[in-house]
């Protein structure tokens, strides 16, 4: 069984290790996932970044995701950040977040979700899960990361 | 004569009622230009936010821009805003104001240009004027901004 909870204190080192061996993010990017859950962790005011993490039933984190409202929009909500253990990969854990996050965006009111990615090979996964789920992808900006890496958009509506 | 040159903090009240005037901004929005302007006068630590004017001989601000580096790109710069008085607007300050960014951008070892608009009729002025500098339109998340508003995503390759 999974279990959906808020990421707390405990999960940061296995957030970050998790973020390492995906294998897709640069350094860069898995410090930045690092300041965006200090923000979720211990800045009480903030709610631009929530955290959640896939647990099995001994509470090992499989998986999470992080998300928060795009600035000068209605009811858009931004997917930054999503990233599953590589043992196990393909068993659902990404699925169960990406819908535990939309139920969780319809409840707040969210009517859109954006997420960005990169048009390399090394991301072909990554958009065939988003197009699985049933999101569009648009070709936003052409070298948009560095020359030949594209910019993505997935959007989808929340019903 | 128009110069171009970086914002200082007297022009803090000519760029908000510029923005304020030019009348597609929402009031959120201006206080998001303030938000972004403060960090750029007052945070000498920040590199994020570069603001310049461009002023008449006798030094009044015509109109303005922001732009920045984009995070987790190489050599990606955001145009976050561009605003001209209405009084000016069609003299071409918007365009010197970009052409300036342009040359800034490049010596700054800048690639690409990238500018989110909105797809809506009241942006279409400034969506054919993205067009006529050579920038280039993707529809890149229909009702993002609201529903029936549009993101455009503009880019420019510096050569």
């Amino acid at each position: 069984m999974l279990t959906i909870r808020r990421v707390e204190e405990r999960d940061r080192e296995t957030i970050l290790q998790i973020s390492s061996a995906v294998g897709v993010f640069t350094q860069e990017e898995v410090n930045t996932v690092d300041e965006l859950l200090q923000a979720h962790l211990y800045d009480p005011e903030q709610h631009d970044y929530h955290f959640f993490a896939a647990c099995d039933d001994s509470d090992r984190v499989l998986g999470f995701v992080c998300f928060g409202p795009t600035a000068l929009t209605e009811g858009t909500f931004d997917l930054y950040w999503i990233a599953v253990d590589k043992s196990t990969q393909g068993g659902g854990v990404g699925r169960a977040l990406m819908e535990s996050t939309e139920d969780y965006l319809r409840d707040a009111g969210g009517r859109l979700v954006v997420v960005e990615t990169s048009g390399t090979p090394a991301y072909a996964p990554t958009r065939r899960f988003y197009e699985r789920l049933g999101y569009e992808g648009h070709l936003s900006a052409p070298d948009y990361y560095r020359p030949g890496d594209d910019l993505i958009v997935y959007t989808k509506h929340l019903h």
